[in-house]
């Protein structure tokens, strides 16, 4: 390696640096986003449903800044083979990352339509606690992933996302039990809420797969 | 330009054309698709749904040759600037096409679910009827655009993004009307049918921005 590509070397590995700190900060901010979310949710809590509503707009931001970084790495390195891998997974992580951040400004913003009533009765909130608890584990690995490669890490997502789906039935039949008395708008609600969840698990899911194909090489066959 | 340059840039033009070739295949599938899965729904024709669901893997595929079509150019070419933000573009739609194929099995799956019995009542299926023009409409667009790049078609899909959230609080007046007569099931399945068409229309809005992006240089402000 002659001392000029030494140079180029470094200054890839600081721009792949610098991209991977940008998802590490999304990572962050879209679970700490349905945290919130859930809360408001859980305790008919405005203040906290706006920030959520207000604070999605630095998700984005960062998300552009991951496309700028990206492109302009792309266009000062001319990266090839896994280099240009690399790059572009890191592309798709980012629009995964972004989409939870707008499942969550989903969520706060049902708890915000319902505002003063809860958006969920009493006998459904354990299973959206729950759903929160799962997806919650998730965007933490997906922070520790991102922060530090881990493929068998990334592969516990699976089994998060099938633990995701088992509350979403468990919700499905509450609902449509037969002796459900809240009337259609707020079985609505639920199904749609469950689906947030659950769409936010298969987001997180997605980018963890994107992970492990940049750690091992090897793309998981996806759906 | 010397003549190696001349070179470089034709072979850019023919990857760009087929990309493009493949994002036209891909919109005209997602397009047949929506078509396919709205028969499946209002007629309860088990047949269509299940060719929906089927070939929902060679938009897939496709989604897959754009990817490494992109990379391959990016690693070839070397594109900077305007050449580099075209073919990353692509990508993006390529993405949102994708999932627009996803949305339509998941009306096809919502059939299926039902099958034999339809899944939508009777009362349901004219604004249904509606919002399946709408993203025909919509997608058909997109698909000439593709072809032939013209941003003030691409715009108008704003206006008939409306017109689908229209229908989508219509359909919610009859879901939460007091005289709701078909239970919380029906209720649900309709308000997550309601969302599938809409989040089509969704994404075929962003790509239409992405398109806007791509002609006039200038983004379209995101949500």
């Amino acid at each position: 390696m002659n001392p000029q590509d030494e140079n180029m070397r470094e200054e890839f590995q600081a721009d792949l640096n610098e991209v991977s700190r940008l998802l590490v900060t999304m990572a962050e901010a879209v679970r700490a986003a349905l945290r919130k979310a859930t809360t408001a949710l859980l305790t008919a809590d405005r203040e906290a449903a706006e920030s959520v509503v207000a604070r999605d707009a630095e998700v984005d931001e960062i998300y552009r800044q991951v496309e700028t970084k990206v492109a302009d790495t792309i266009a000062r390195q001319a990266p090839v083979a896994s280099d240009l891998r690399m790059v572009i997974t890191a592309l798709h992580i980012s629009a995964d990352l972004e989409r939870m951040g707008d499942l969550a400004e989903h969520v706060a913003k049902t708890a915000l339509r319902r505002h003063p009533s809860p958006a969920v009765p009493a006998e459904l909130r354990p299973v959206f606690r729950q759903m929160a608890e799962v997806a919650d584990r998730m965007a933490d690995k997906i922070t520790t992933v991102l922060a530090s490669p881990n493929a068998d890490l990334a592969a516990e997502l699976e089994k998060d996302d099938d633990a995701m789906d088992d509350l979403e039935r468990d919700l499905f039949k509450v609902l449509l039990h037969d002796d459900w008395p809240y009337g259609a708008e707020t079985a609505i609600d639920g199904a749609l809420l469950g689906r947030f969840y659950e769409r936010y698990a298969d987001h997180a899911v997605n980018s963890a797969e994107q992970m492990i194909y940049l750690i091992t090489g090897h793309p998981v066959t996806q759906d």
